[in-house]
């Protein structure tokens, strides 16, 4: 079968012809039809991942058939049986477990989750990462309610979108951040009540007056801007970090943090039984997620190109069967 | 009666010769035994308080006779009635309400509270503010258990060594920092496990390999220094902020916050309800706080002095009777 695989921080990825996947104890194969990127991947190719295995197949998100059905796949392996924290050898499909951009894929059943039924492939493809790294922050840790005025710090990348998105569907007021006016206004169109450039000087003092703060703030860039970012938040507000794109935080004042009693959360990935209540989630409040374009499979390159030079809004999906 | 005055940024504090009390609607004239001194009282005296009120009566603990009773006095005024956060009025004894460095306070009954009986007067007098702060950061907050293993960095101070008696007290391991190695034999010789001078180089990793790392971490520093601190957590740690003596935190990596699922959290002073549940608490377990010393009120500026250097090991009191 023809499968990305990681071969070298050199040349990191090559579309290969490969065996097809063996299927071991309790495993089935799985004919994948979409894949989906996430910032993980690119990572990898930048050897900014420990204990990268040359010849592992990446990708965290697919959909397949199997037995006739379609399925999505729960990336988890071995979270284990603590809701609050993954186990020791918790990891996630895509290295070194052989992944989702591929032909097929041999994964035990346990982690098939039915396809929500309102959803194509291409967009359930791009649900299960993204989607599960959104939920567990906003909801298993910052317990975000409807009451609650959100502020997602950059809009674009799959989690902050899927932030935004399941904010919205409970009824939550959400504000956005971003470095693109053209970002800024498609989060407004999808029900963002308003959002600000922050590379705009003083945009957090802007954004504080006019909004009136907030009281769950959800950040993956730390660096400098961070101490800008909660000086927007209300007193009690809970701060949820799944990344920190920019580098470490500078400046953080710990008078900000006690004065204000804020509740700070680290948060990635999530358990089964997140993953379970996310698809429910979605199912229930019938999300659409914003896929940003579909390349083949072939094509990969242009796909992390893209996600590399943060050009998109929404998912970056992969058509697993268009192979050339 | 005689009382210790704030008077100006430049000439903080004078022992006056004012008028006594007169006791408003509701409330009553209390005869202070002793009363304590907080850092609070130290960073008023060189303006970093915000609305300073020259002629205001300082001091936020104390303990004093009503009717032949002997009370302590709770320095909350106007928490409000949610748990989680303080009303918008809430403030604390002694700024700008007139506090308890003087001979007589005109205050609400329902801010006093029987004392302990296994304590003395000067001992109750070390217990209010330091206590509140200690319990809420350590239980309401931060939900220490007898599993937990605590780090508390920086002892000798009042509301770390109450953090380290109260999580002694039901049993949790705890070890300490601080820049002085007295200090640490001191702690130890009080039940802390061990204990390491912050000031030697790569202190967080001997700490760290030696204790097998931390489950619950209280801090008042913040600085250069909290990086190394968070190293020492454990996964799903949570780390109780309630002071910022080292100004900003510098450097701190978004990545370990959210790889290790970390918990922070900001806390100040704590609601009437921590008050109850404090006393009750030192009741239960006959903690008895530790009194550096003991300075007539008249000899104040040597009390003053004192916490200023950061030279006490524990709470400094003053004795309200003794007048010249």
């Amino acid at each position: 079968m023809r499968a990305i695989q990681y071969q070298s921080k050199e040349q990191p990825l090559a579309l290969s012809l490969i065996d097809d996947p063996v299927a071991g104890i309790d495993e089935v194969i799985v004919n994948l039809k979409y894949s989906a990127l996430n910032h993980r991947d690119v990572f990898i190719t930048k050897g900014l991942y420990p204990n990268l295995r040359p010849g592992t197949v990446l990708g965290s998100d697919g959909v397949g058939e199997w037995q006739g059905k379609e399925y999505l796949i729960n990336p988890n392996i071995d979270w284990g049986p603590d809701q609050q924290l993954p186990a020791d050898e918790y990891h996630i499909l895509g290295m070194p477990d052989d992944g989702t951009f591929a032909e097929k894929i041999a994964i035990h059943p346990d982690r098939l989750v039915r396809k929500p039924e309102h959803l194509t492939s291409s967009q359930a493809a791009a649900l299960p990462l993204a989607g599960l790294t959104a939920y567990r922050v906003l909801f298993s840790r910052c317990q975000l309610s409807a009451e609650d005025r959100l502020l997602v710090n950059g809009i674009g990348g799959g989690v902050a979108l899927f932030v935004l998105q399941f904010a919205l569907a409970i009824g939550a007021e959400v504000w956005i951040t971003s470095s693109s006016q053209e970002k800024i206004d498609r989060a407004r169109g999808i029900g963002a009540t308003g959002g600000i450039l922050y590379s705009e000087d003083n945009w957090h003092k802007s954004l504080k007056k006019n909004s009136g703060g907030f009281d769950v703030i959800i950040d993956s860039a730390g660096g400098a801007g961070f101490s800008q970012l909660i000086s927007t938040a209300n007193k009690g507000a809970r701060i949820g970090i799944y990344g920190g794109s920019c580098g470490p935080i500078l400046n953080l004042s710990p008078q900000v943090i006690f004065w204000k009693h804020l509740n700070i959360f680290g948060s990635t990935m999530g358990s089964d039984q997140d993953f379970t209540a996310m698809v429910d989630f979605v199912d229930q409040y019938t999300i659409v997620p914003v896929v940003d374009s579909v390349f083949a499979l072939a094509d990969f390159k242009r796909g992390f190109d893209r996600m590399d030079h943060g050009l998109q809004f929404g998912k970056i999906v992969l058509d697993n069967r268009r192979l050339d």
